[in-house]
């Protein structure tokens, strides 16, 4: 009955236990038949071997011998295993093999971008169906969310970039990368204008080239609302280069408070650190802002870590609007006890070099030292898309940005030119999720216009089966855009996260530290590829151990 | 007898390894007395648990099985421990403790710099002796010999970078670390004056202080002997942001190169990266260059990869002239099989734009088109240091830098200036290996001088025991310093390098794949604490993994 039992229960167990157990039954085996030799042989001198036979152990005992037996070589196993898998997928991940060339007959689809709208597009795109190009000045992707965790160091900054090309270079047929900011698109002509714009240029750093299909994901840039100051004093954080300028900024503050003579004054001017904007870049900057305070300048500059102050300015009524109300409490009364202060109702007048000035909810005017101003405050559309715009005057006149329709064609282009992301004015907010799923749908709308595409240049070459080919094209539906809200996340400092979550058709708002094991495992999974998720898990595991670097570099 | 022998081997045997031998002989003995009791029961029907005993294995195929259940536990026991105590030590390294305040009966010493000589000291000195100040434009430490290896993104630049105040920390009095760049030093009056420079200033941000004993270690300068266009157009290879510009450049070259309607020449111009200067920065220079592209630049842009060439100039007969003849020969077969030209006997006569001029052997003038050009030939003395030497006209006459005498006191100042490193003008090479020593022997001569001093102090307060304190005070001797020459090392690309060892006074020369794993070893036990060792030892493990990044950032 036991061997029936135990039988039925390997059924279940992992290869790897069941094998640990056949070891285990096997020594047993051994040992058992060498002692039934010794007591058959009991009384006479025996010459083998004679091994010490202490006292049995307790069963209990016993059990949790053989647990940490096995525990030990499913280790071992899975060390084994999961190493050499992980080698196996990274070294795939590092040798693409040959694509395709382009082909003449294909139609030209340009891309201009390569953030969350451009990149998701990319990801899903059959490139057999077109000749690819991608026009953007960066040649990575980059994870925006995680942006605030570069500007104090709790991630490196390469952790959250890949490269176009890890994308691109896996695709059946290949597509062209061009590092490069597009200065002209012309819906009338069907071209794109672009130029080479960084420090080495070669001969040729200009051209123009045609399109059949454009997809327009260029992004936004950052608002500034004219306010006097804010271009010339505040930190942005929008690109990896505003967040490693803060950076450098944030401990250039801190470093000339501990220049020697510096006046108590002063000190407390260097190290109040403003933050512009409730939104979660905002609310996560401050919180990451805390967390290097308390984890690592405590240690390293005792005599000035009291002394810092963090102040998040804004204009509306509370912080996080988009999130519900409890959340909003849980954040203020967190940051409560992390000694930011919060200000709300508060508009930014000025940004200084050594202040900003603020306008009261009351109305009045007060200007408050400071060392460093980080502007964390809202979207604006970018020269070439107001350019683009101005060109379609009658079908473009939301100030906000592009107009689309269902299917995310820009109007007035009679569907060669679709818009994603935040460039376009939608009823979405600018954020990553609603261009990431942007860029998925237009994957699989392309690829049925693609078969559409196809069938069509089939009807005009020949009239046989002229009516199979149509009644094929009118079964070629193209479903509306449909954005599915995933929830919303926060980081808020001190191990602590919001979410609210709609689960089952209701919002669900939790916030704490399981929200952070949350939040940490949800940006892992959205990150695109399994060498950022390693490289992002390694940072926070070295962040654990070491804490983040104080060196200005 | 048995037993005998197994004690005896435990006692040599690891905690671990005796540990599981226990657990295993343990597991025998339950099941013997088991089988014993079957045994004596033969016939009688038991009804106590029966195992399946399945037909008993060669010894062969037991032996295999125990060596991987032993294996298992030894692997599960190292993990945990190994954990543990690594997570202790960074902890403790994350949070010194409180530290003695200033003792205005103490002596004041400053120290200027914060490389190889000043690190090297910090790390060694007793500072209960002396009220210490470090003065530096640097808040950290950068290990330079991996410089070349930021510069490809083989090494994220933070993971060779050691902030200063994580080794003054952990001093018993407390060190002033500032952040400022030294102006000027009056040996007479002894004072330092020293300014902030950066972009974020306060009130105070220039200041003069006093020193008893002053260390002068500010390093050198890149030298461009004059060279019209090297300061316009080269790239530096001697600070953290010249290895990040090199790698901007890089890879700026190759994404212009991609440009669309590129000429093949214009290509060939773009991708032909010049270094100049044959001496270990410029070799790994070149080989870190070529596995970039062998590794990482072949898979994702194929198409340029074979274009890219990499060009060694140098004007001396050979390159390496300190390394052994066998191992100059072996380097330029190396260089010859990855196809990186060596030109030497040749000179760079100015640095264009998009092209490099050079005279040749024969003294023929011939321009070379090319993308980028990598500048790392030869050392100046900094402003400051040519300033300190003109103040003392008679004792500083040596161009080369500051003149020292066996104690490493700069000539002329009564023994209250030592000078260290790369400013000095002595007769060892300008390297960090001698900059080290000559910072470890300082800390020593420095405790000498404290405890002499305060005999002395002693010896004015009263005249009792007069005799004994002198004949204290002249037991106190200073050695004078000796270089001890520990070797050098370089890397040469595609997993190779060479080394140059002095064994038992004889030199010893070995080049290949295992002295690139001593050269890794060496590098690594060479890193100043357990943090920088970690975090260079996973990004060898992250390039092995993933590659290196090509997004320019």
């Amino acid at each position: 009955m036991q061997v029936a039992r135990s039988q039925a229960r390997s059924r279940f167990m992992s290869s790897s236990m069941a094998h640990s157990r056949l070891l285990r039954s096997h020594v047993q085996t051994q040992s058992c038949s060498r002692a039934l030799t010794r007591a058959s042989s009991s009384a006479a001198q025996s010459s083998g071997p004679s091994s010490p036979t202490p006292s049995p152990l307790p069963p209990r005992q016993a059990k949790w011998r053989g647990f940490l037996q096995t525990l030990g070589r499913v280790t071992l196993v899975t060390i084994v295993a999961a190493t050499g898998t992980f080698y196996y997928v990274t070294q795939k991940d590092r040798h693409p093999g040959p694509q395709l060339p382009f082909d003449p007959e294909k139609k030209t689809l340009v891309i201009l971008g390569s953030g969350w709208g451009a990149t998701s597009l990319l990801k899903g795109l059959d490139t057999t169906d077109y000749n690819t190009i991608v026009v953007s000045p960066k040649n990575f992707f980059l994870f925006t969310p995680l942006l605030p965790s570069v500007a104090v160091g709790t991630l490196n900054a390469r952790s959250i970039l890949q490269p176009t090309r890890y994308v691109t270079r896996f695709k059946s047929r290949q597509v062209s990368v061009i590092e490069a900011e597009a200065k002209e698109v012309d819906p009338i002509n069907k071209t794109v204008t672009f130029s080479d714009n960084s420090e080495i240029q070669g001969q040729v750093s200009s051209t123009t080239i045609p399109y059949d299909y454009l997809v327009y994901a260029v992004g936004a840039e950052t608002q500034t609302f004219g306010i006097p100051g804010v271009k010339e004093h505040a930190c942005f954080m929008k690109e990896l280069h505003d967040a490693e300028r803060m950076q450098r900024q944030f401990l250039d503050c801190v470093e000339s408070a501990a220049f020697p003579g510096q006046s108590d004054d002063e000190k407390d001017r260097l190290l109040h650190m403003v933050v512009v904007g409730g939104g979660p870049t905002g609310i996560e900057l401050s919180g990451e802002l805390h967390d290097f305070l308390e984890d690592d300048l405590k240690s390293w500059y005792p005599e000035l870590a009291s002394r810092i102050r963090i102040t998040l300015v804004e204009a509306l009524p509370s912080v996080l609007p988009t999130f519900s109300k409890e959340l909003i409490q849980y954040t203020e009364s967190t940051f409560k006890e992390s000694k930011i202060d919060i200000m709300t109702k508060t508009m930014v007048k000025e940004v200084k070099e050594k202040s900003v000035v603020l306008q009261m909810p009351d109305k009045s005017i007060r200007e408050v030292p400071c060392g460093m101003v980080v502007w964390a405050a809202g979207n604006k559309g970018r020269q070439i898309t107001q350019d683009l715009m101005a060109k379609l005057p009658e079908d473009q006149t939301n100030k906000r940005g592009i107009t689309v329709d269902d299917h995310l064609r820009m109007k007035g282009t009679n569907g060669t030119i679709f818009a994603i992301g935040d460039c376009t004015a939608s009823s979405y907010a600018p954020t990553a999720q609603v261009a990431s799923q942007q860029g998925a749908y237009l994957a699989r709308i392309l690829a049925l216009l693609a078969k559409k595409d196809g069938l069509e240049g089939k009807l005009a070459a020949s009239d046989e089966d002229a009516d199979t080919i149509r009644k094929k094209i009118d079964k070629i539906k193209l479903k509306p855009f449909h954005y599915s809200h995933q929830g919303s996340l926060a980081y808020i400092g001190s191990d602590k996260a919001i979410a609210d979550l709609p689960i089952f058709g209701r919002e669900w708002a939790s916030g704490g530290v399981a929200t952070f094991l949350f939040w940490r495992s949800a940006y892992l999974s959205t990150l695109f590829s399994l060498r950022n998720r390693t490289l992002v898990a390694s940072d926070w595991m070295r962040v654990k151990l070491f804490g983040r670097d104080v060196s200005r570099e």
